[in-house]
């Protein structure tokens, strides 16, 4: 029932150090592993809980193996990158577990759900309960990837783009392959486009689209607005926490990840391979570069366009040690005043002498 | 199949420069508008992209006009606000884009909606799929409008309230005429409100109501919880962006907007024409009067009293750079005590001379 | 119809001062009571608004008795919590309302639910319309009460745990008794778990489940996910109100309130009995000990462990006095080396005479 550590090995690579046909069930974290588990080394600092696992097989770099190899009994499989190489024995393993014990993976439309006659739905997609899927919308399949395959996103074996339940995906929206997007989550809903007129709002009609690539994932109760006149655009392997805020007409370049309750303003242009902690708030018509990486909690008015990280938020402290501060920052043009007069003062007194 | 420009200026008003028969099919932006599109220029900055543009007419201020008028071909329709002629337009040209092109805007109910024989829906309003209508609540309908009409709101030609797939629109809860309600938001659900006693919460029951006026829009999946004993309060012409959160018992005066991810907490009272920049955070039982514009990512513990506008956040900055201001800022008394002591060694010096 | 005094002292004890037969049919603010209500004083400051009130009774504290009795024609229940019995008198109360005014109550699963077999509901829960209960899940009931307790929570006699429309429950997820999942909430969609290889994510499997104790509320919209190996716990008597997100693997100790908004990344572990404000915002893999208090709007980056009230949001202003403090704000690296030569100018200076 277990599968053998030399079949491993030949999916998704590394170099085995123990015997080939040691069968493993599992991943498992290093300080509950047992014989039938393998369980991973991604951060140096847990060698010793590692050399003492009780595993049969670990996950680790060349790096720690040394160490490791001295004291723990069990195989390993060696690797450059033991998080990643954890992250796929984890999908491997993941398929063989009763379908009950995860959330509806299985392909097919639940018969709750309300998918229009026109939306066009890959029959290996998955479209959970009380989704609606509205005219025009298409929702693309999984790719059909060779069994032996073991790089990258691909890994996720023949599955087919989900929809869980209670998702909305509005007319003439499209998503890739691979894609989950999760409860509640709205895509394609209108962007917030008014003109004023007389101090009363306006409706601006939003007849662009949501157009989402492949490998992309979208979290629970996150909205994402239709353009107004053009589209709204994620690209391919964009990660989206839950309840994220994405406004029309943005552009969200591949492989950047956001954490949850983030918000992008609408017609935003985020670069590729950016990260934002959560409920970092990006303003709307700026530009991010790729590789910028901001941090939680922190407000970015005006585009970025060096690489690096970002981070503007006010330091926590005890209340009161706050309300100090908090009026001292208030004044902070009374405390340049002053430092000013004492530059004045100090310059007429070192000229008298 | 296009519309004159006479017809749209019958309509919408608006000076005509140009040849009235020419007909129109779309409004779409300057740089992308062909023979058969109007377009707008609603910013003087892009005078000369409006002067290149193929679009057949153009809509533009007086001030714009002579300049635009020196090089470009087309029509011109002169008009003192040409972002909202714009938004009228766009309006009057979606009634002929195909209804599967837009989240369905048909009036009536969704055969998979959950509509209480209690409640009452206008026969002009749209339920879509899924959406939860409880006991004893109201859903209004469209005015009956004038074919000829083209003042403001009303341009909406005979649509009823809409409210998308998903919604959930909790007993006795009232929405006014013209509204529309963005997938996922919740109406009426149970304000945050306990007591405390010996360290464990008991729920005040919440009986009061969300009453919503006409016209107004609230975006996918906001909140705005029913009242504990008394009513939520969301006046005509309110326009809320997704993901925000309004709590038990506060009052949003007419016109006022908010974008996404807002939170005001219960029992804020806030006046008309404000508007809240994304994120902004409202502290509960305060009172915010007319015309205040608070920015993004701002939070706002106390009342404001006087219209403007008002801003708090931390100023982003690389990471390195924000992690020496933010020490500085936790030490701001003793860099306060600093210059106070300066101040004394300085007056010291010059009483010496 | 109504109940009288006495019967009320006798359910939830309290000094009764006045007669015992006079009967009540509503819990009304003191403003708005009239012959046929009781109302409540839980701030002294009212006690000349209680004064003049028209209720049939008041419920007040021994501190405010005397001055109120004074001149108050009314009945009086003296008891040391008035705004926790206030809270037990409504949930009393509100039984007799008409259902249809409230969100529907009974228990039972609404037909358009979607509830998989081998999920357990107690028949006592509630699950509304288009609410999603996977494979697996368990809803608990709840306890059979007394009729005549009148002890802290348990006083919401004989309801079970209720789902409101369009709430998603997981596979395997579950929930004690008297808990209330409020309408649009996700609990149990996957964390935000991915490898990065050559800049690509890869998923983790999200096989943990989350488990919720008894007595607790979720809001409106509020998402938690499941955990990642291990489970995502909410312990006991917690209430998260609207918009919350909680990442996986995160433990909640038991009675800790957060209000809107509010993030908590993941395997973060906070306390019992704290309280969050909105939008208030947790790192993960951090630790906050009990009774630790953080006000609205504030991040927090690192580990509490100390209990307190703890606050950390830059103060609102004007735009224009933001825009010169903010500017002050980035500079004051410079404001310190200015300070810091004025201390070496004065102490030369000193030194000179």
């Amino acid at each position: 029932m277990g599968t053998r550590l030399g079949e491993l090995v030949e999916r998704f690579g590394g170099r085995l150090e123990g015997d080939p046909d040691i069968e493993v069930t599992a991943v498992t974290p290093l300080d509950r592993a047992g014989a039938s588990d393998i369980s991973f080394l991604s951060n140096s600092k847990l060698r010793a809980l590692a050399a003492r696992s009780h595993a049969a097989a670990l996950i680790l770099s060349p790096a720690d193996e040394p160490e490791v190899a001295a004291s723990f009994a069990g195989a390993r499989i060696v690797t450059a990158n033991p998080y990643a190489y954890f992250a796929r024995a984890a999908q491997y393993f993941a398929q063989f577990v009763d379908a009950a014990r995860l959330p509806s993976p299985e392909p097919g439309i639940h018969p709750t759900a309300a998918v229009h006659a026109t939306a066009q739905v890959d029959p290996t997609a998955h479209i959970g309960p009380h989704v609606t899927v509205e005219a025009g919308a298409a929702i693309k399949g999984g790719a059909v990837v060779d069994a032996g395959c073991y790089i990258g996103r691909e890994a996720v074996i023949g599955e087919g783009t989900r929809l869980f339940a209670n998702v909305t995906f509005h007319a003439r929206c499209i998503i890739g392959a691979r894609g989950i997007i999760h409860s509640g989550a709205v895509i394609g809903g209108d962007g917030f486009g008014f003109a004023q007129e007389g101090g009363v709002y306006i409706k601006i009609p939003q007849t662009g689209r949501v157009v989402i690539g492949d490998d992309v994932d979208i979290g629970s109760n996150t909205t994402v607005d239709r353009g107004a006149l053009d589209d709204t655009v994620i690209e391919d392997g964009v990660k989206l926490d839950n309840q994220i805020q994405i406004g029309h007409n943005c552009h969200i370049g591949a492989h950047t990840a956001m954490a949850g309750c983030v918000g992008v303003a609408g017609s935003a242009r985020i670069g590729r391979h950016c990260t934002f902690g959560g409920a970092a708030m990006i303003n709307g018509h700026i530009e991010i570069v790729d590789n910028v990486h901001v941090t939680a909690a922190t407000m970015v008015p005006n585009s970025i366009t060096e690489p690096g990280r970002y981070t503007g938020y006010f330091p926590v402290a005890r209340n009161a040690d706050w309300e100090r501060v908090a009026v001292l920052v208030r004044n902070l043009t009374s405390m340049r005043e002053k430092v000013r007069a004492l530059e004045k003062a100090v310059k007429a007194l070192a000229g008298d002498k």
